[in-house]
């Protein structure tokens, strides 16, 4: 067995992780999280909130899984979210048609085009690996799951591919939380989906995830952070984009260092590299298995302007990437506000300066007789009026003599003289600007698996998971070292307070002791209680710690606090 | 306004609930929760988990949102999920056929057939309300979202209709978890999906909602609850079946009396009664606005034997279904155990007894010269054999002369003299039962939405969200009296360290002072600490509490010991 053999079977014997729909066959790309794993997973979580919501300031939203077409067409992912496909034109079975040929001929296929992937497909004569058949044409398959919401298919819609939309569309709500006042980090933490082709490499690659992702909305010409100087001596280990072309290992280097040198674009992303490495080794993750990768120019998205993944070497599958660090520029917001018509900007206290702006009033005496009680509903309409909203009025009237105001439903047809409209000058102290976003993506499941496995540590005698206490899915079994002498019924009682002092415990009293300590160990529980014949006497017990395997005695009545304070 | 659009227009202008999608137009039955919504979820899912995962002992488990075929076709979703829809021939909107009926003619269409709908609407001539147009014909939609897992449309995934299903089907691996030992309980929290045909009723009927499930598994022969007799002289109010068939209203009637009467089925539906009332009422529902109604005969699901939902009053929806609590029997573990051919039991220790039962070994001899090294394979297949799967074997051998085995893709042919089969008298000490499953199944956004009603206190100056300190989205807002004499910086300062301390706090230097209040008042922060005059020269400051805008001056640092005690 190898290190992700003997993870995995662990997480499946032990209740971590296991095959979904397992009774009726399974399918690729699909993992459950057992009742240890899910407790893993949120101490995780909320490890994660307590570093970036409340540490940070930044505050969390939920939007829905389920979105709608327009949502995903204007991000670009109805149009951009595809791998390509092949199909065998025997078996029908299909595949992605990059990994084929990087699979049979070993070579790079990164940012190759369809027709490219089809002429090495016919050149190289590369058949089905599955019946040896021959292969179609590759296509584009696109990842999202579709579906359509409400009855009849006329509204189409898709599972997100990632929490971060959103978030972005819901930029006015958002802004207008914060005070329109930038910067500011939003946070959305759920599950996206990502439908892929044929799911290998287990809980590495799946079809349905949790992202932890979080959105910092910054003014484009302040890309600095105000916390970076207090960490900017911090060394990070990087693999910039030019060391790759150039075959150049990494570098160890501080991000004071990184970011003067223009490695690293920007204060921000610095500060987010600093924060991303600290969570992963504050959780557990070993350094030494950690760097960050900049993305290549050829796999960059083309609206970002730097990229950094967070990658964790594991022993099967290598460095993968567990964390993205994208400064996605404007490119979201501007997307949005030109498919919903909606201004996604803010506006910036700045330097005072004089503009001219249009003031348009009603001519009561001639609008007040035609509208008569519609009046008050055209004013109001003209008064929410943006200053852009007004030139384009105004342009209208002027070539077109007359125009119709739609309002609530009804139709009003303006004339020229309905209005008077005056130029004026004002000062304003600002602009108004379209925030960027750098955006750090966290992979929950991927990280979950590398911590187990990071921490999963082999002895002559047993097998321990080294999860930190608080991380820990049990914090404590109880045992009666025999089932007599009233041992059993103090070992429940410790059980149950601890439970009431909300410290997860269980009771174990099956099998010998060192049978327990080992199951115990297995799954990472950190402390292990033994009620003894000494207990009788003087009420103490003896608390084992896992690491090191030592004991005390601790009085029952300061177990709590003994306890709360490693926990 | 009604109290309904107080709630929401607050819970919207100040970033607890946001429609949907809004800049695109919205979808109905879908909601967002914004930055202080999400913190109050979290913070009641928390609550949850306290209560249920670590006093009770429950587990939690996670599985995907996705679920394929096989699974819903078992439950019964692909067959019976279903609402009756009725497409309007001239503009082919789409309606849900018993609430037209009941809207247009005011009946109770409850347990109504198809083919009577459409009765109704043709005698009745009840046409399109939208167009007048004529109606189709009633037809029944599915409410599951329908989607493809893979390419080519081979595979039928469906968004599971409720998270109880993904418990089920891990009932083997569950049951091992626990050791095989009955009673045990797993909680699934997450996304839930219905897609409704046409969903009005804001926040209270959603296609995408959250559920917080628990399967309560029990040996079927044990519907009594060890801790029963801690709470069953608790008051409840009960609407029993019987009371709404004859007219009658609610009784207050102590749980223990409830099962002694057999109105409540038994033990383990009283006391999650209990359960759902304590966790409701802790986390701030009205006492008097909850009540605990029985499903009738016509409404009850064929396969539950009770079923109980705790009903919360709103001013504009009246009572609403917010926890269903049901026994649904070993239904779920039979249909998916016959689908997917696992048995899904569990043995449990009872009295002893003598069965009959075969034991099957190889023919050596025989076999060894046929099979070769299968032999061995052969061997382990035999070995592993239920008790069921022998006797199938050996009626079959009987029948047929010679049966064919498959073994890892491989046929063999066995004939009679092949096996050496003897009966042999065994002593067991139990039984395999399949276990009864309780189910209390908790709306947490319905949930959500009637705790900001119950908590929405109008007074003459202000309103305010009487949440819970240990609920409330942000616990304290921070104030400089002034802003000026070093007092933002104090303030700014103590709302550091607040957050460094795990309490989510804000600084507001914005506004008179009063404002200031109105503004936290209106969320539900529970302290409000001001820095003052005198802070400069004491270094204290006043903390005030929400509901009674009591101040108390408290040194800085105190400030957290005082704040941990009252959170």
């Amino acid at each position: 067995m190898d290190k992700y053999e003997k993870v995995i079977d662990l997480a499946k014997r032990r209740g971590f992780l296991w095959n979904s729909f397992e009774i009726y066959g399974g399918i690729a790309g699909f993992y459950d999280y057992g009742p240890l794993g899910c407790l893993l997973k949120n101490n995780i979580i909320n490890k994660f909130r307590e570093e970036f919501l409340i540490k940070e300031g930044f505050y969390e939203i939920e939007s829905p899984t389920i979105m709608p077409y327009e949502v995903l067409k204007a991000s670009g992912h109805v149009d951009n979210f595809t791998d390509p496909i092949v199909e065998c034109k025997n078996c029908l079975e299909s595949f992605r048609a990059d990994h084929l040929i990087e699979e049979s001929i070993n070579i790079d296929t990164e940012g190759l085009s369809l027709k490219k992937l089809d002429e090495i497909i016919k050149k190289e004569n590369i058949r089905c690996p599955k019946c040896g058949g021959e292969l179609g044409e590759v296509k584009r398959f696109n990842l999202m799951f579709v579906t359509n919401i409400g009855p009849g298919g006329k509204r189409t819609g898709y599972l997100r591919p990632e929490t971060a939309q959103g978030i972005f569309i819901l930029f006015k709500r958002l802004s207008q939380f914060f005070r329109n006042k930038l910067p500011f980090g939003v946070i959305q933490i759920g599950k996206s989906y990502r439908n892929e082709i044929s799911p290998r490499q287990g809980v590495i690659r799946l079809r349905e995830f949790t992202q932890a992702e979080i959105e910092y909305f910054v003014n484009p010409k302040e890309k600095r952070h105000e916390k970076f100087k207090n960490i900017e001596d911090e060394i990070v280990r990087l693999l910039p984009a030019e060391n790759q072309i150039n075959g150049l290992g990494e570098v160890e280097i501080t991000l004071k260092e990184a970011v003067k040198k223009e490695i690293i674009k920007h204060e921000v992303i610095g500060y987010f590299i600093y924060k991303t490495k600290k969570f992963l080794i504050d959780i557990g993750i070993d350094e030494k298995k950690l760097r960050f990768r900049q993305h290549l120019p050829d796999e960059i998205a083309h609206y970002a302007i730097d990229c950094w993944d967070a990658e964790i070497y594991t022993e099967r599958f290598g460095w993968i990437e567990c964390v993205g660090i994208a400064d996605r520029t404007d490119y979201d917001l501007k997307s949005h506000s030109l498919h919903s018509g909606e201004q996604l900007d803010i506006f910036v206290e700045g330097e005072e300066k004089e503009v001219e702006c249009y003031e348009i009033e009603l001519n009561y005496k001639i609008v007040g007789k035609i509208f008569k009680k519609d009046t008050k509903m055209i004013e109001n309409y003209i008064k929410k009026l943006s200053e852009e909203d007004k030139e384009n009025l105004i342009n209208k009237l002027e070539n077109e003599e007359k125009i119709i105001l739609e309002i609530d439903g009804k139709k009003f047809e303006i004339l020229k003289d309905y209005l008077k409209i005056k130029k004026v000058k004002k000062v304003i102290k600002g602009e108004k600007v379209i925030p960027h976003v750098i955006e750090p993506s966290f992979g929950i499941d991927r990280i979950i698996y590398c911590l187990l496995e990071h921490n999963f540590v082999e002895e002559e005698d047993r097998v321990y998971l080294n999860l930190k206490p608080y991380l820990a899915p049990i914090k404590v079994y109880v045992f009666p070292l025999v089932n007599r002498e009233n041992m059993p019924e103090i070992a429940k009682n410790i059980t149950k307070m601890l439970r009431e002092n909300n410290i997860i415990a269980e009771y174990d009293d099956s099998g010998a002791i060192g049978r327990r300590y080992y199951r115990a160990d297995e799954i990472g529980v950190p402390f292990c209680i033994t009620v003894d014949g000494q207990t009788l006497k003087d009420n103490t017990v003896t608390v084992r710690e896992r690491n090191t395997k030592k004991q005390e005695r601790v009085k029952i009545e300061n177990i709590i606090d003994y306890l709360k304070e490693k926990l």
